[in-house]
């Protein structure tokens, strides 16, 4: 297997090789839309098992709302359709004919649709013009739903997970009698995002709300998690939006108090995306290829057998299965990859590539011994261990190495957030080094545009732990009262 | 809660009704498009993890394909572009954008895509064309994937569920080195889904394969299992193909072997789709509402307090809680329903029509005598039981439930299948009964479409464990080597 172009010489490059060699994704037939293989998609069902385990436990269901939206749904609110409307899939007929000429199928332009359907971008308008049936009283409320769907919007530039035409997310979409049962569902969502992130993904977030220049479409508030790659560059890896009545108002949507008056319903959305893989791929691996927390690993443990003929194989094969046997009844999965098609070199390079956290090696001195090889991926370290307790070792290393993921990330966040205070700084950061930067902002959205224009940076979001802070505009000199996340972002 | 329309007034009414009523799915905005609500939703997910974990069990693991296939895939394979490229959704532009004229948005035409795109109808041909690069050589086979996820064929007439222009389904897309492997996996898999109908939905089904005319688009070879619905009607539940190298020679997919040979390789498809919710409705239900067998049920009991006054509902909350939780311990899932919104009276309707397995109500005199009340479903029995040892007694009825379901079904399709031996016959027990028909086919598709024709009905198929036996055909009078399944059918 050819080796990774390094970080250090392109990290472009990095992913984009590592995606593919790790097996997570490649680029299909489609323009701008990915396959994602089987050792990819078992990391995103694990995933989506977590987050579904959260958001049942928080009280949502799932359901499953149409795929396709009726274009005039879109134009009923303002907002929405200039941040959603636009470069989108829109089907225009329903049916297919051999062309006359003999020369293949074409489409049949008298089964043109009276109106156009939009493949969906996001379902806020399906979902409310659905909500207005659900809804007559406060009885009927709050809603709390979830959906787990595909979703289409035309990206003229794609990289796989990170920006793809179609990817897969969930997305919640919740109604809720009165504001504060709304913003504290927004704000719950966050915090689940949040610990998701830090605890399974063992990436550190930093939680805020967007400026309103970087708010979703049609959100009155736009709470984030904001993780730091490790090109210095920032990942926005979550949003959980409190819609006010937009929706409300513009599908129409109202109950009846128990006072028996008639209001507009509150709402919130929340979703995460395939994304989070490029943020997993982007916040761990290394030169080598792909590292994995193991709460994310297809599986945690992988042991090669190394052997001469058939009969030391026979030998190695009654430890390993032995071993194997111990470690899954403490809930680890382990894979036992005995094939005789491929050599033990190939199986390490393969199983490094594609982050399996601990590799264990069986060899016929081992047998002798009573030993076996354990190899951790984060760490890269190797060490002879005694068979005997190997279950209880493991369990350790694996616990030890999600924990080291997570403190290895969260010190090079720590080493790569600066405070700043001049424009000059600003931007010598921002060059030379990367990362976020904590600096004074004066508010206005006319500010964070010349910044972002000058130097490509965005404000990330407000922390929701920032402390008051009396300062003054790096760009503007004007005042301002606390200090904002700056990054460049993907 | 309005009663159903009853299914000996007209069945097609009672299953429209009751699918909404229970909270199953309704219609949405946009034509033939389907909104499955958390209850039906939470079936659907029942079905899925059981499945998923069968599929897992056999060696399949998960992956995801593009939404969108270029037109000119399905040209590749001659008889499945006359399959699935004629009702289909187009998208065919890329962008929309603000009327000149002020009027809304329209499609921008100069976003117009040089090659229109297919929404999914089935995914064969995307597939293999993925899979001509992942296989070269003997070492890379088997290839056992399974996909989730939503397809449209654009139908004209739709029914939730049996019919929808969009519906959610798993595809299973295997690649194997012989023909032997290939069909011994298509077997397999028809074995997986006849099990899950009948173990799991406590539905049972005539295990068979298709006649040529009645094949998959591609296939050399139709499995399938083939359900009876209570109208008499039979419904086909879950289908299995053997597809040669049909697609391999259409995508040019060839491996080495392992003596050096160029060789196409063998596929199979297989899939299963939300259709088995409309299957589990026309299987079990009544004129009550919806019969669920408790391997399906979202929660199998729900608890229901018959009280005058908070004092009162105190008492009963705390033996409820201490029964719910006792429940629990055995893995039964369990509502309690204290809402203080709805009388007791409105729930009793509301869990009978989502057939909630079992019902206890627990009132004053239940505190006074240590009992409660326990409603079944599927017989609509009611019985007082001592508090004591109700765990286990629920765990027994549900158990029993189960097994209840299934045999009433199997007893129904015993009554329900007849063997008949003249096309007279044959016509009178379409016409008056209904059902399955056993009966002598000369082989032709001829004879197999005159009959269609003439009756409406279709040779569903040939059942796996049929024995041989000379005859003669009903509609021909040639010579026949065994009886086939004949039904008008959903």
């Amino acid at each position: 297997m050819a080796k990774l172009t390094s970080r250090s010489e392109d990290y472009s490059k990095w992913y984009n090789e590592l995606v593919v060699k790790a097996d997570l994704a490649e680029n299909s037939g489609v323009r701008g839309s990915m396959v994602i293989k089987p050792y990819g998609y078992a990391i995103w069902e694990k995933m989506q098992a977590e987050l579904d385990k959260k958001f049942k436990e928080t009280g949502h269901e799932n359901a499953y709302f149409p795929l396709f939206i009726p274009k005039s749904y879109f134009s009923k609110e303002a907002s929405h359709v200039d941040g959603f409307a636009k470069e989108c899939a829109v089907v225009t007929h329903y049916r297919l004919k051999n062309a006359e000429d003999g020369s293949g199928i074409v489409v049949d332009e008298d089964a043109k649709l009276e109106e156009e359907l939009i493949v969906r971008p996001t379902s806020e308008t399906i979902i409310w013009d659905t909500y207005r049936k659900w809804i007559q009283s406060y009885r009927d409320l709050p809603i709390l739903v979830n959906q787990w769907a595909n979703v289409v919007r035309w990206e003229m530039r794609t990289r796989l997970f990170l920006r793809t035409a179609e990817f897969l997310w969930q997305e919640g979409h919740t109604a809720h009698a009165t504001q504060e049962e709304a913003v504290a569902e927004a704000e719950q969502m966050l915090k689940v995002y949040a610990e998701f992130a830090e605890n399974f993904m063992a990436m550190p977030v930093i939680r805020g709300v967007k400026t309103e220049s970087e708010r979703f479409a049609g959100a009155l508030n736009t709470y984030c998690i904001e993780a730091l790659m490790q090109d210095g560059k920032a990942l926005q890896a979550g949003t959980s939006h409190f819609l006010g009545q937009n929706f409300a108002k513009a599908f129409d949507v109202k109950f009846a108090t128990k006072e028996g008056k008639q209001e507009y319903v509150w709402a919130t959305s929340w979703g995460v995306s395939t994304r989070l893989m490029g943020a997993l791929v982007m916040t761990h691996s290394d030169d080598n290829g792909l590292v994995l927390p193991p709460n994310l690993a297809p599986y945690q443990v992988v042991i090669v057998p190394i052997y001469k003929g058939e009969e030391q194989l026979q030998q190695i094969d009654e430890v390993a299965f032995k071993i194997k046997k111990s470690l899954e009844a403490k809930g680890i999965t382990v894979k036992y990859d005995n094939r005789d098609t491929q050599k033990p070199g190939w199986k390490f390079a393969e199983y490094e590539m594609k982050g399996v956290p601990v590799r264990i090696a069986i060899g016929p001195k081992d047998l002798e011994k009573g030993t076996v090889e354990v190899a951790r991926r984060d760490t890269m370290e190797k060490e002879f261990l005694q068979q005997a307790d190997i279950d209880n070792k493991v369990a350790h290393i694996l616990e030890h190495m999600q924990k080291n993921l997570y403190n290895k990330a969260l010190d090079f966040r720590t080493e790569n957030t600066q405070k700043v205070d001049s424009y000059e700084e600003f931007k010598d950061v921002l060059n030379n080094k990367g990362g976020f930067v904590l600096a004074h902002w004066d508010g206005t959205a006319e500010t964070e545009e010349r910044i972002k224009e000058e130097t490509k940076a965005t404000i990330r979001c407000i922390a929701l732990d920032t402390k008051p802070e009396e300062g003054k505009c790096i760009y503007s000199g004007k005042p301002s009262k606390q200090r904002v996340y700056f990054a460049k972002a993907y």
